[in-house]
């Protein structure tokens, strides 16, 4: 068992057998609720109640699963539940699944009764490298994604990587996303270890926490050096709300990283990458993922899908982006064009696959 | 001019077109929303624009008036506002009116993108007095009153009595409520002032800020002493949650001198305050208020509310009682039969009046 100690909740990784019952302890005789989603209540909620032995008062509220159900709709889903229950403010959330359930039952619990304890026990590699550590909470709304939201920190987040098994190759796959984007903007030495398939996932998710933590401590609030973590999300957020409507959505992580191709595109164009390190970076990324390409007729409503990004200061799109591999940059602002430009590069890149 | 400065933001009390200014300041040039409902529009607004000289983005945010629009519907109503306007993080929300406006404006705008600033300008001596301090933001959801909310500072609120002249009779002894109920738990002394309506309004409000700000100030986070401050709440919430969907609903100050006669009735049975206080109190709150009766049938529905209440640990329902005048205690926990009698009392006072 590992933890990491952030300032307010630690973050432990290891086999939740050993790492949750010690976190349960002050909860017994309360009322515990587990937030699930379809999938994760048959695949992961087995491997979660061989760590549940106290006498708790055990409520289970499971959701559809999938980003179209992470609205204001199904959290008044969840507060209902929460309700009937009669949850008061000293009961306890048990998040476990991916990125929506961790988001959407995080914000739940922090605005429940103006705030119950809650525990993130994320089950998809995107939720344990990045939606484990900076207590960013939210919901998609008005077509944005997490346009209303909060921070507020869990009780603790448990790492379990025996719970990957349960994910398709595809999910699996989304995750990387993130890990290659913590070693792109913060750790190049990283890198040809990723790409290279080096590491036991173990140490490659204790090391991405890591980065991600080191970044966020730096600055809880996203007033600087956070928003390096913005890094292929200005368009990847774009294009993945684009295609949330579509016959089959993109996953977050695969948004990601075609955000990351086209916002690579723009760090040699305005922020002195090598293109050297640009086919680098493309050339790793493409064949990982199975990405599709963006229609031309839509480079405008995504462009102006950017402008409603929460990073956004006024009316200039702000991006992160890379002076080289292993270093990120904030706050440029990108003329429409140019962006349109990155888009096409990205298309460009995938027919060469 | 008087300024009261909480840990994190400062209550400025005087004319709106001194105190205001300088804290547009920092937003010349922003985005900024005027939240009103279509009261506030009408009577407040001309008021607050004598105080608004900045360059400005100026936007208009108006809901219906009235508790019972206090909900997650007029919320996505507002959130949508801030979207189709374009508000970024640095935007600036106003809100202009009573505890509705406050708490679902702060709350709206505490969720936001994450959060962005808010000014609360109170234009109700409930607001001005109570929801000016303490940095409680709720909607009522699933019948309950606040019970979806959050804890978030203002960056600042502007307390102007003028804003008073602008309600009704009945609006403006609702306020008196929570002045009376700050000296009944902490201010003996005051108590004598204000039932012979010795001082003037400006002094009455700043007495009343400063009394709940000192007790705030001790708790921040409604551990202990703060909870003093639900004196005549638990019963007082129900009953206006009752009362939501009559012809006629209560205002929130009615209700809570409801809820004071009753919990003062039980602060005699199982606190230790004496008959004469209570008969003190109950003479000079019940002729100030135009109070209805507790039907009979509805004790046992008033009574099943209350254990849904946000106090209540568990499966018991939590009050606060006085000892004596000007002093309260917390976390008497008292069976039903009790709450009935004391429903009981309520209504047979009501019928001597």
């Amino acid at each position: 068992m590992k933890t990491i100690t952030l300032s307010d909740y630690p973050i432990v990784l290891g086999d939740i057998r050993n790492t949750l019952p010690p976190l349960l302890e002050p909860y017994a005789g309360r009322t515990v609720f587990i937030l699930t989603d379809t999938n994760t209540r048959t695949h992961c909620l087995p491997i979660l109640m061989e760590a549940i032995h106290h006498k708790l008062q055990l409520h289970h509220i499971t959701i559809p699963a999938g980003e179209q159900h992470k609205t204001i709709h199904t959290c008044q889903t969840i507060w209902q539940a929460l309700l009937t229950h009669e949850a008061d403010r000293h009961a306890l959330l048990l998040n476990l699944g991916g990125g929506v359930i961790g988001d959407m039952g995080g914000f739940c619990a922090a605005t429940y009764k103006r705030g119950i304890d809650f525990i993130q026990i994320p089950t998809t590699l995107l939720a344990q490298v990045d939606a484990s550590v900076g207590g960013k909470l939210g919901i998609d709304f008005g077509g944005i994604k997490n346009s209303i939201g909060t921070f507020h920190n869990p009780k603790a987040v448990c790492v379990d990587t025996a719970f990957l098994d349960t994910l398709s190759n595809r999910e699996r796959r989304s995750g990387w996303a993130e890990i290659l984007k913590h070693a792109l903007i913060a750790e190049a030495d990283q890198w040809p270890k990723l790409i290279r398939n080096e590491l036991p996932i173990d140490e490659v998710v204790f090391q991405s926490i890591q980065t991600k933590q080191r970044i966020v401590l730096a600055d809880p609030f996203e007033k600087g050096i956070r928003k390096t973590l913005n890094f292929g999300h200005t368009i990847g957020h774009a294009i993945e709300a684009l295609f949330l409507d579509a016959d089959q959505p993109l996953l977050h992580g695969e948004a990601v990283a075609a955000g990351m191709i086209a916002e690579a595109y723009l760090s040699v164009r305005f922020a002195g990458l090598q293109e050297e390190a640009l086919r680098e970076i493309s050339k790793h990324i493409l064949p990982y993922f199975a990405l599709p390409l963006i229609p031309i007729p839509q480079f405008d409503a995504l462009i102006s899908r950017m402008y409603n990004d929460k990073k956004n200061i006024g009316k200039e799109i702000n991006f992160t982006l890379l002076k080289a591999l292993g270093q990120a940059e904030t706050d440029f602002y990108i003329p429409a064009q140019d962006i349109a430009d990155s888009l096409s590069f990205y298309n460009r890149c995938l027919q060469k696959t």
